[in-house]
Protein backbone atom coordinates (compact mmCIF):
# COMPACT_ATOMS: atom_id res chain seq x y z
CA UNK A 1 0.00 0.00 0.00
CA UNK A 2 1.41 3.31 -1.07
CA UNK A 3 1.35 6.32 1.23
CA UNK A 4 0.29 9.35 -0.81
CA UNK A 5 1.81 11.79 1.69
CA UNK A 6 5.29 10.15 1.71
CA UNK A 7 8.18 11.39 -0.48
CA UNK A 8 11.74 10.03 -0.55
CA UNK A 9 14.56 12.24 -1.84
CA UNK A 10 17.74 10.28 -2.60
CA UNK A 11 21.03 11.40 -4.13
CA UNK A 12 24.77 11.69 -3.68
CA UNK A 13 26.84 14.19 -1.74
CA UNK A 14 26.11 17.81 -2.72
CA UNK A 15 23.42 16.77 -5.16
CA UNK A 16 20.92 19.31 -3.83
CA UNK A 17 18.82 16.83 -1.84
CA UNK A 18 18.17 19.06 1.17
CA UNK A 19 17.38 22.09 -0.92
CA UNK A 20 14.92 20.14 -3.06
CA UNK A 21 13.25 18.57 -0.03
CA UNK A 22 12.93 21.94 1.68
CA UNK A 23 11.36 23.43 -1.44
CA UNK A 24 8.78 20.61 -1.49
CA UNK A 25 7.76 21.38 2.09
CA UNK A 26 7.96 25.16 1.75
CA UNK A 27 5.40 24.99 -1.06
CA UNK A 28 2.89 24.04 1.69
CA UNK A 29 1.46 26.40 4.35
CA UNK A 30 3.79 26.88 7.35
CA UNK A 31 4.63 26.06 10.10
CA UNK A 32 6.80 23.10 9.12
CA UNK A 33 8.81 20.68 11.26
CA UNK A 34 12.44 20.08 10.45
CA UNK A 35 13.57 16.82 12.06
CA UNK A 36 17.35 17.04 12.26
CA UNK A 37 19.20 13.77 12.81
CA UNK A 38 22.72 15.23 12.75
CA UNK A 39 24.98 14.94 15.76
CA UNK A 40 28.01 17.20 15.59
CA UNK A 41 30.98 14.93 16.28
CA UNK A 42 33.53 17.41 14.92
CA UNK A 43 34.00 20.91 13.48
CA UNK A 44 33.37 19.84 9.88
CA UNK A 45 29.96 18.53 10.92
CA UNK A 46 29.15 21.57 13.08
CA UNK A 47 29.90 23.77 10.08
CA UNK A 48 27.59 21.76 7.81
CA UNK A 49 24.76 21.86 10.35
CA UNK A 50 25.14 25.63 10.79
CA UNK A 51 25.20 26.14 7.01
CA UNK A 52 21.99 24.11 6.59
CA UNK A 53 20.21 25.99 9.42
CA UNK A 54 21.24 29.40 8.15
CA UNK A 55 19.69 28.59 4.78
CA UNK A 56 16.24 27.81 6.18
CA UNK A 57 13.66 30.63 6.22
CA UNK A 58 11.27 31.46 9.08
CA UNK A 59 8.41 29.00 9.39
CA UNK A 60 10.63 26.05 10.30
CA UNK A 61 10.64 24.57 13.78
CA UNK A 62 13.65 22.33 14.34
CA UNK A 63 13.41 19.10 16.34
CA UNK A 64 16.55 17.07 17.07
CA UNK A 65 16.18 13.32 16.69
CA UNK A 66 19.57 11.65 16.34
CA UNK A 67 18.16 8.26 17.40
CA UNK A 68 14.43 8.32 18.23
CA UNK A 69 13.16 9.33 14.81
CA UNK A 70 9.88 7.41 14.84
CA UNK A 71 8.98 8.98 18.20
CA UNK A 72 9.85 12.48 16.96
CA UNK A 73 7.61 12.03 13.93
CA UNK A 74 4.76 10.68 16.05
CA UNK A 75 5.04 13.68 18.42
CA UNK A 76 4.40 16.29 15.72
CA UNK A 77 1.13 18.27 15.64
CA UNK A 78 -1.48 16.65 13.38
CA UNK A 79 -1.32 17.86 9.80
CA UNK A 80 1.98 19.72 10.07
CA UNK A 81 4.37 18.99 7.16
CA UNK A 82 7.57 17.19 8.23
CA UNK A 83 11.04 17.07 6.71
CA UNK A 84 13.53 14.44 7.93
CA UNK A 85 17.14 15.36 7.09
CA UNK A 86 18.66 12.91 6.88
CA UNK A 87 18.22 9.16 7.04
CA UNK A 88 21.91 8.57 6.50
CA UNK A 89 23.05 10.34 9.66
CA UNK A 90 20.24 8.69 11.61
CA UNK A 91 21.43 5.27 10.44
CA UNK A 92 25.00 6.15 11.35
CA UNK A 93 23.85 7.17 14.83
CA UNK A 94 21.86 3.94 15.26
CA UNK A 95 24.84 1.79 14.28
CA UNK A 96 27.27 3.70 16.50
CA UNK A 97 24.82 3.44 19.42
CA UNK A 98 24.41 -0.31 18.70
CA UNK A 99 20.64 0.01 18.34
CA UNK A 100 18.57 -2.68 16.60
CA UNK A 101 18.51 -1.28 13.07
CA UNK A 102 15.79 -3.59 11.72
CA UNK A 103 13.47 -2.65 14.59
CA UNK A 104 14.19 1.06 14.16
CA UNK A 105 13.49 0.76 10.42
CA UNK A 106 10.15 -0.96 11.06
CA UNK A 107 9.23 1.70 13.65
CA UNK A 108 10.05 4.48 11.17
CA UNK A 109 7.89 2.92 8.45
CA UNK A 110 5.06 2.50 10.97
CA UNK A 111 5.41 6.15 12.09
CA UNK A 112 5.22 7.28 8.45
CA UNK A 113 2.05 5.24 8.04
CA UNK A 114 0.40 6.88 11.05
CA UNK A 115 0.97 10.52 10.12
CA UNK A 116 -1.41 12.10 7.66
CA UNK A 117 0.66 15.21 6.96
CA UNK A 118 3.09 15.40 4.05
CA UNK A 119 6.45 13.91 5.07
CA UNK A 120 9.65 14.16 3.06
CA UNK A 121 12.65 11.97 3.93
CA UNK A 122 16.14 12.72 2.64
CA UNK A 123 18.78 9.98 2.19
CA UNK A 124 22.29 9.72 0.77
CA UNK A 125 22.81 7.13 -1.91
CA UNK A 126 26.11 5.51 -0.87
CA UNK A 127 26.12 2.19 -2.71
CA UNK A 128 27.40 3.15 -6.15
CA UNK A 129 31.15 3.09 -5.53
CA UNK A 130 33.70 0.31 -5.18
CA UNK A 131 32.98 -2.16 -2.33
CA UNK A 132 34.54 -0.57 0.77
CA UNK A 133 37.42 -2.45 2.42
CA UNK A 134 36.05 -1.51 5.83
CA UNK A 135 33.50 -4.03 7.20
CA UNK A 136 31.57 -1.32 9.07
CA UNK A 137 31.26 0.71 5.85
CA UNK A 138 29.95 -2.38 4.05
CA UNK A 139 27.40 -2.98 6.79
CA UNK A 140 26.40 0.67 6.68
CA UNK A 141 25.75 0.68 2.93
CA UNK A 142 23.79 -2.56 3.17
CA UNK A 143 21.60 -1.08 5.89
CA UNK A 144 21.18 2.16 3.94
CA UNK A 145 20.03 0.17 0.91
CA UNK A 146 17.53 -1.82 2.99
CA UNK A 147 16.18 1.35 4.61
CA UNK A 148 15.77 3.16 1.28
CA UNK A 149 14.05 0.13 -0.26
CA UNK A 150 11.62 -0.20 2.66
CA UNK A 151 10.66 3.48 2.41
CA UNK A 152 10.62 3.61 -1.40
CA UNK A 153 8.18 0.69 -1.46
CA UNK A 154 5.70 2.78 0.58
CA UNK A 155 6.40 6.25 -0.82
CA UNK A 156 4.12 7.70 -3.47
CA UNK A 157 7.03 9.73 -4.81
CA UNK A 158 10.75 8.88 -5.01
CA UNK A 159 13.30 11.15 -6.68
CA UNK A 160 17.00 10.67 -7.42
CA UNK A 161 18.91 13.96 -7.42
CA UNK A 162 21.62 14.65 -10.00
CA UNK A 163 23.45 18.01 -9.92
CA UNK A 164 20.58 19.70 -8.09
CA UNK A 165 17.91 18.34 -10.42
CA UNK A 166 15.33 15.68 -9.49
CA UNK A 167 14.98 12.57 -11.65
CA UNK A 168 11.65 10.90 -11.00
CA UNK A 169 12.07 7.25 -9.94
CA UNK A 170 8.44 6.78 -8.87
CA UNK B 1 21.96 -4.73 -33.70
CA UNK B 2 19.83 -4.97 -30.58
CA UNK B 3 18.99 -8.30 -29.02
CA UNK B 4 15.28 -8.26 -28.07
CA UNK B 5 15.72 -11.06 -25.52
CA UNK B 6 18.58 -9.35 -23.62
CA UNK B 7 18.00 -7.27 -20.44
CA UNK B 8 20.66 -5.59 -18.30
CA UNK B 9 19.85 -4.73 -14.66
CA UNK B 10 22.37 -2.31 -13.14
CA UNK B 11 22.43 -0.64 -9.74
CA UNK B 12 24.33 -0.10 -6.53
CA UNK B 13 24.70 -2.30 -3.47
CA UNK B 14 21.33 -3.34 -1.98
CA UNK B 15 19.40 -1.55 -4.68
CA UNK B 16 17.12 -4.53 -5.36
CA UNK B 17 18.85 -5.67 -8.57
CA UNK B 18 18.61 -9.42 -7.95
CA UNK B 19 15.02 -9.26 -6.79
CA UNK B 20 13.99 -7.24 -9.84
CA UNK B 21 15.86 -9.54 -12.22
CA UNK B 22 14.30 -12.61 -10.62
CA UNK B 23 10.83 -11.11 -10.95
CA UNK B 24 11.44 -10.48 -14.67
CA UNK B 25 12.34 -14.14 -15.21
CA UNK B 26 9.67 -15.54 -12.88
CA UNK B 27 7.02 -13.80 -14.99
CA UNK B 28 7.90 -16.38 -17.69
CA UNK B 29 6.99 -20.11 -17.63
CA UNK B 30 9.44 -22.21 -15.56
CA UNK B 31 11.89 -23.92 -15.44
CA UNK B 32 14.46 -21.13 -15.29
CA UNK B 33 18.25 -21.26 -15.11
CA UNK B 34 20.03 -19.28 -12.42
CA UNK B 35 23.68 -18.83 -13.41
CA UNK B 36 25.52 -18.06 -10.17
CA UNK B 37 28.95 -16.50 -10.51
CA UNK B 38 29.67 -16.16 -6.80
CA UNK B 39 32.61 -17.94 -5.22
CA UNK B 40 32.48 -18.01 -1.44
CA UNK B 41 35.86 -16.71 -0.32
CA UNK B 42 34.71 -15.99 3.23
CA UNK B 43 31.81 -16.25 5.67
CA UNK B 44 30.30 -12.91 4.68
CA UNK B 45 30.06 -14.14 1.08
CA UNK B 46 28.73 -17.57 2.08
CA UNK B 47 25.99 -15.84 4.06
CA UNK B 48 24.99 -13.65 1.09
CA UNK B 49 24.89 -16.62 -1.28
CA UNK B 50 22.74 -18.62 1.15
CA UNK B 51 20.40 -15.65 1.66
CA UNK B 52 19.94 -15.26 -2.11
CA UNK B 53 19.31 -19.00 -2.62
CA UNK B 54 16.80 -19.21 0.21
CA UNK B 55 14.79 -16.43 -1.39
CA UNK B 56 14.35 -18.19 -4.74
CA UNK B 57 11.15 -20.24 -5.25
CA UNK B 58 10.95 -23.69 -6.87
CA UNK B 59 11.38 -23.61 -10.64
CA UNK B 60 14.98 -22.41 -10.51
CA UNK B 61 17.87 -24.67 -11.49
CA UNK B 62 21.18 -23.26 -10.30
CA UNK B 63 24.33 -23.54 -12.42
CA UNK B 64 27.66 -22.35 -11.00
CA UNK B 65 29.86 -20.42 -13.42
CA UNK B 66 32.48 -18.42 -11.56
CA UNK B 67 34.66 -18.14 -14.69
CA UNK B 68 33.22 -19.89 -17.76
CA UNK B 69 30.08 -17.84 -18.09
CA UNK B 70 29.76 -17.91 -21.88
CA UNK B 71 30.04 -21.70 -21.86
CA UNK B 72 27.41 -22.03 -19.11
CA UNK B 73 24.98 -19.87 -21.09
CA UNK B 74 25.63 -21.84 -24.28
CA UNK B 75 25.00 -25.14 -22.44
CA UNK B 76 21.44 -24.24 -21.40
CA UNK B 77 18.41 -25.99 -22.96
CA UNK B 78 17.02 -24.06 -25.96
CA UNK B 79 14.35 -21.56 -24.97
CA UNK B 80 14.88 -21.70 -21.22
CA UNK B 81 15.01 -18.25 -19.54
CA UNK B 82 18.40 -17.44 -17.99
CA UNK B 83 19.39 -15.15 -15.14
CA UNK B 84 23.07 -14.27 -14.63
CA UNK B 85 23.77 -12.98 -11.11
CA UNK B 86 26.10 -11.26 -11.23
CA UNK B 87 28.54 -9.79 -13.75
CA UNK B 88 30.49 -8.05 -11.01
CA UNK B 89 31.52 -11.21 -9.19
CA UNK B 90 32.31 -12.87 -12.51
CA UNK B 91 34.60 -9.99 -13.45
CA UNK B 92 36.26 -10.17 -10.02
CA UNK B 93 36.86 -13.89 -10.52
CA UNK B 94 38.31 -13.31 -14.02
CA UNK B 95 40.74 -10.68 -12.76
CA UNK B 96 41.83 -12.75 -9.74
CA UNK B 97 42.34 -15.79 -12.03
CA UNK B 98 44.31 -13.58 -14.46
CA UNK B 99 42.03 -14.45 -17.37
CA UNK B 100 41.91 -12.34 -20.55
CA UNK B 101 39.03 -10.02 -19.65
CA UNK B 102 38.54 -8.58 -23.15
CA UNK B 103 38.29 -12.09 -24.64
CA UNK B 104 35.86 -13.21 -21.92
CA UNK B 105 33.73 -10.12 -22.53
CA UNK B 106 33.59 -10.80 -26.28
CA UNK B 107 32.70 -14.46 -25.62
CA UNK B 108 29.89 -13.41 -23.28
CA UNK B 109 28.41 -11.00 -25.83
CA UNK B 110 28.65 -13.73 -28.50
CA UNK B 111 26.92 -16.24 -26.18
CA UNK B 112 24.11 -13.75 -25.55
CA UNK B 113 23.70 -13.34 -29.31
CA UNK B 114 23.38 -17.08 -29.84
CA UNK B 115 20.68 -17.82 -27.26
CA UNK B 116 17.11 -17.12 -28.23
CA UNK B 117 15.63 -17.38 -24.73
CA UNK B 118 15.16 -14.33 -22.51
CA UNK B 119 18.39 -13.59 -20.65
CA UNK B 120 18.73 -11.12 -17.79
CA UNK B 121 22.18 -10.01 -16.63
CA UNK B 122 22.72 -8.30 -13.26
CA UNK B 123 25.64 -5.94 -12.63
CA UNK B 124 26.80 -3.63 -9.84
CA UNK B 125 27.42 -0.03 -10.77
CA UNK B 126 30.71 0.75 -9.02
CA UNK B 127 32.00 3.83 -10.84
CA UNK B 128 30.13 6.65 -9.11
CA UNK B 129 32.36 7.19 -6.10
CA UNK B 130 35.70 8.89 -5.58
CA UNK B 131 38.57 7.42 -7.67
CA UNK B 132 39.91 4.51 -5.59
CA UNK B 133 43.51 4.78 -4.35
CA UNK B 134 44.02 1.08 -5.05
CA UNK B 135 45.21 0.35 -8.64
CA UNK B 136 43.40 -2.99 -8.77
CA UNK B 137 40.14 -1.31 -7.75
CA UNK B 138 40.64 1.27 -10.53
CA UNK B 139 41.26 -1.46 -13.07
CA UNK B 140 38.19 -3.32 -11.81
CA UNK B 141 35.87 -0.35 -12.19
CA UNK B 142 37.24 0.39 -15.66
CA UNK B 143 36.59 -3.21 -16.74
CA UNK B 144 33.12 -3.16 -15.16
CA UNK B 145 32.31 -0.02 -17.12
CA UNK B 146 33.53 -1.55 -20.38
CA UNK B 147 31.56 -4.74 -19.76
CA UNK B 148 28.34 -2.88 -18.95
CA UNK B 149 28.73 -0.66 -22.02
CA UNK B 150 29.30 -3.65 -24.33
CA UNK B 151 26.18 -5.39 -23.01
CA UNK B 152 24.03 -2.26 -22.83
CA UNK B 153 24.78 -1.55 -26.49
CA UNK B 154 23.22 -4.91 -27.42
CA UNK B 155 20.44 -5.11 -24.82
CA UNK B 156 16.89 -4.18 -25.76
CA UNK B 157 16.24 -3.18 -22.16
CA UNK B 158 18.56 -1.58 -19.58
CA UNK B 159 17.38 -0.52 -16.14
CA UNK B 160 19.16 1.35 -13.34
CA UNK B 161 17.86 0.38 -9.91
CA UNK B 162 17.34 2.99 -7.20
CA UNK B 163 16.00 1.89 -3.79
CA UNK B 164 14.41 -1.23 -5.25
CA UNK B 165 12.77 0.63 -8.12
CA UNK B 166 13.80 0.36 -11.79
CA UNK B 167 14.59 3.50 -13.78
CA UNK B 168 14.42 2.79 -17.49
CA UNK B 169 17.69 3.69 -19.24
CA UNK B 170 16.79 1.98 -22.54
CA UNK C 1 18.07 31.95 -17.04
CA UNK C 2 18.85 28.86 -19.07
CA UNK C 3 21.54 28.84 -21.71
CA UNK C 4 20.17 26.98 -24.76
CA UNK C 5 23.67 26.23 -26.09
CA UNK C 6 24.95 24.65 -22.85
CA UNK C 7 24.94 20.88 -22.25
CA UNK C 8 26.26 19.03 -19.18
CA UNK C 9 27.21 15.35 -19.49
CA UNK C 10 27.62 13.64 -16.10
CA UNK C 11 28.34 10.02 -15.24
CA UNK C 12 30.62 7.59 -13.49
CA UNK C 13 33.95 6.12 -14.53
CA UNK C 14 33.80 4.41 -17.94
CA UNK C 15 30.17 5.33 -18.42
CA UNK C 16 30.73 6.61 -21.97
CA UNK C 17 30.62 10.33 -21.06
CA UNK C 18 33.39 11.46 -23.42
CA UNK C 19 32.13 9.41 -26.33
CA UNK C 20 28.60 10.76 -25.90
CA UNK C 21 29.84 14.36 -25.60
CA UNK C 22 32.02 13.97 -28.68
CA UNK C 23 29.10 12.60 -30.67
CA UNK C 24 26.97 15.62 -29.67
CA UNK C 25 29.63 18.01 -31.00
CA UNK C 26 30.50 15.93 -34.07
CA UNK C 27 26.88 16.16 -35.20
CA UNK C 28 27.63 19.87 -35.83
CA UNK C 29 29.76 21.28 -38.70
CA UNK C 30 33.53 21.18 -37.96
CA UNK C 31 35.99 22.53 -36.91
CA UNK C 32 35.42 21.86 -33.23
CA UNK C 33 37.50 22.82 -30.19
CA UNK C 34 38.46 20.15 -27.69
CA UNK C 35 39.43 21.80 -24.40
CA UNK C 36 41.54 19.22 -22.56
CA UNK C 37 41.98 19.78 -18.84
CA UNK C 38 44.10 16.67 -18.18
CA UNK C 39 47.61 16.97 -16.83
CA UNK C 40 49.62 13.78 -17.11
CA UNK C 41 51.01 13.19 -13.62
CA UNK C 42 51.85 9.54 -14.30
CA UNK C 43 51.88 6.78 -16.93
CA UNK C 44 48.32 5.65 -16.23
CA UNK C 45 47.13 9.19 -17.00
CA UNK C 46 49.35 9.55 -20.08
CA UNK C 47 47.86 6.33 -21.41
CA UNK C 48 44.29 7.53 -20.86
CA UNK C 49 45.00 10.85 -22.58
CA UNK C 50 46.61 9.12 -25.57
CA UNK C 51 43.68 6.69 -25.81
CA UNK C 52 41.17 9.55 -25.83
CA UNK C 53 43.14 11.52 -28.48
CA UNK C 54 43.56 8.52 -30.77
CA UNK C 55 39.80 8.05 -30.80
CA UNK C 56 39.02 11.57 -32.03
CA UNK C 57 38.55 12.05 -35.79
CA UNK C 58 39.96 14.94 -37.88
CA UNK C 59 38.09 18.19 -37.34
CA UNK C 60 39.13 18.55 -33.70
CA UNK C 61 41.57 21.21 -32.57
CA UNK C 62 42.89 20.50 -29.08
CA UNK C 63 43.50 23.29 -26.58
CA UNK C 64 45.09 22.49 -23.20
CA UNK C 65 43.57 24.26 -20.22
CA UNK C 66 44.49 22.51 -16.98
CA UNK C 67 43.70 25.64 -14.93
CA UNK C 68 42.55 28.62 -17.00
CA UNK C 69 39.41 27.08 -18.40
CA UNK C 70 37.26 30.23 -18.56
CA UNK C 71 40.02 32.03 -20.49
CA UNK C 72 40.41 29.11 -22.93
CA UNK C 73 36.67 29.12 -23.64
CA UNK C 74 36.62 32.89 -24.12
CA UNK C 75 39.55 32.66 -26.58
CA UNK C 76 37.74 30.37 -29.02
CA UNK C 77 36.60 31.66 -32.46
CA UNK C 78 33.00 32.90 -32.41
CA UNK C 79 30.48 30.19 -33.22
CA UNK C 80 32.85 27.25 -32.99
CA UNK C 81 31.45 24.28 -30.98
CA UNK C 82 33.41 23.55 -27.79
CA UNK C 83 33.86 20.38 -25.77
CA UNK C 84 35.35 20.58 -22.26
CA UNK C 85 36.70 17.21 -21.06
CA UNK C 86 36.61 17.18 -18.18
CA UNK C 87 35.47 19.30 -15.24
CA UNK C 88 36.70 16.75 -12.75
CA UNK C 89 40.36 16.95 -13.76
CA UNK C 90 40.10 20.73 -13.94
CA UNK C 91 38.77 20.84 -10.38
CA UNK C 92 41.54 18.50 -9.23
CA UNK C 93 44.12 20.80 -10.84
CA UNK C 94 42.58 23.88 -9.19
CA UNK C 95 42.64 22.30 -5.75
CA UNK C 96 46.21 21.01 -6.13
CA UNK C 97 47.32 24.46 -7.35
CA UNK C 98 45.49 26.06 -4.40
CA UNK C 99 43.41 28.29 -6.66
CA UNK C 100 40.20 29.95 -5.45
CA UNK C 101 37.67 27.33 -6.52
CA UNK C 102 34.56 29.48 -5.99
CA UNK C 103 36.03 32.27 -8.14
CA UNK C 104 37.07 29.82 -10.86
CA UNK C 105 33.57 28.32 -10.84
CA UNK C 106 31.96 31.75 -11.22
CA UNK C 107 34.36 32.62 -14.05
CA UNK C 108 33.51 29.38 -15.85
CA UNK C 109 29.77 30.01 -15.59
CA UNK C 110 30.32 33.57 -16.86
CA UNK C 111 32.42 32.30 -19.80
CA UNK C 112 29.66 29.83 -20.71
CA UNK C 113 27.16 32.70 -20.67
CA UNK C 114 29.29 34.78 -23.06
CA UNK C 115 29.83 32.17 -25.79
CA UNK C 116 27.06 31.69 -28.31
CA UNK C 117 28.38 28.44 -29.80
CA UNK C 118 27.26 25.05 -28.53
CA UNK C 119 29.34 24.03 -25.51
CA UNK C 120 29.34 20.59 -23.93
CA UNK C 121 30.93 20.06 -20.50
CA UNK C 122 31.83 16.59 -19.21
CA UNK C 123 32.01 15.79 -15.49
CA UNK C 124 32.49 12.70 -13.32
CA UNK C 125 29.83 12.00 -10.74
CA UNK C 126 31.86 11.10 -7.64
CA UNK C 127 29.42 11.60 -4.78
CA UNK C 128 27.50 8.30 -4.77
CA UNK C 129 29.86 6.14 -2.73
CA UNK C 130 30.63 5.86 0.96
CA UNK C 131 31.91 9.11 2.56
CA UNK C 132 35.70 9.07 1.93
CA UNK C 133 37.94 8.90 5.02
CA UNK C 134 40.34 11.34 3.36
CA UNK C 135 39.50 15.02 4.05
CA UNK C 136 40.84 16.15 0.66
CA UNK C 137 38.62 13.62 -1.11
CA UNK C 138 35.61 14.90 0.88
CA UNK C 139 36.44 18.48 -0.10
CA UNK C 140 36.87 17.41 -3.71
CA UNK C 141 33.48 15.72 -3.91
CA UNK C 142 31.78 18.69 -2.24
CA UNK C 143 33.34 21.06 -4.77
CA UNK C 144 32.45 18.73 -7.66
CA UNK C 145 28.84 18.72 -6.49
CA UNK C 146 28.74 22.52 -6.22
CA UNK C 147 30.28 22.90 -9.68
CA UNK C 148 27.85 20.47 -11.30
CA UNK C 149 24.89 22.16 -9.60
CA UNK C 150 25.98 25.63 -10.75
CA UNK C 151 26.33 24.44 -14.35
CA UNK C 152 23.22 22.24 -14.35
CA UNK C 153 21.14 25.22 -13.20
CA UNK C 154 22.17 27.12 -16.36
CA UNK C 155 22.33 24.24 -18.86
CA UNK C 156 19.43 23.62 -21.21
CA UNK C 157 20.35 19.95 -21.31
CA UNK C 158 21.78 17.68 -18.59
CA UNK C 159 22.32 13.95 -19.07
CA UNK C 160 23.43 11.24 -16.64
CA UNK C 161 25.29 8.43 -18.41
CA UNK C 162 24.69 4.79 -17.44
CA UNK C 163 26.60 2.04 -19.30
CA UNK C 164 27.16 4.25 -22.32
CA UNK C 165 23.54 5.38 -22.51
CA UNK C 166 22.27 8.89 -21.68
CA UNK C 167 19.45 9.35 -19.17
CA UNK C 168 17.87 12.76 -19.56
CA UNK C 169 17.92 14.74 -16.31
CA UNK C 170 16.88 18.05 -17.90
Amino acid sequence: MELPHLTLVLGGARSGKSRHAEALIEALPSPWTYVATAQAYDDEMRERIAEHRARRPAGWETVDAPLDLAEAIAAQPVGRPILVDCLTLWLTNLILAERDVAAARAALVAACERVSAPIVLVGNEVGLGIVPENALARRFRDEAGRLHQALAARAASVVFMVAGLPMRVK
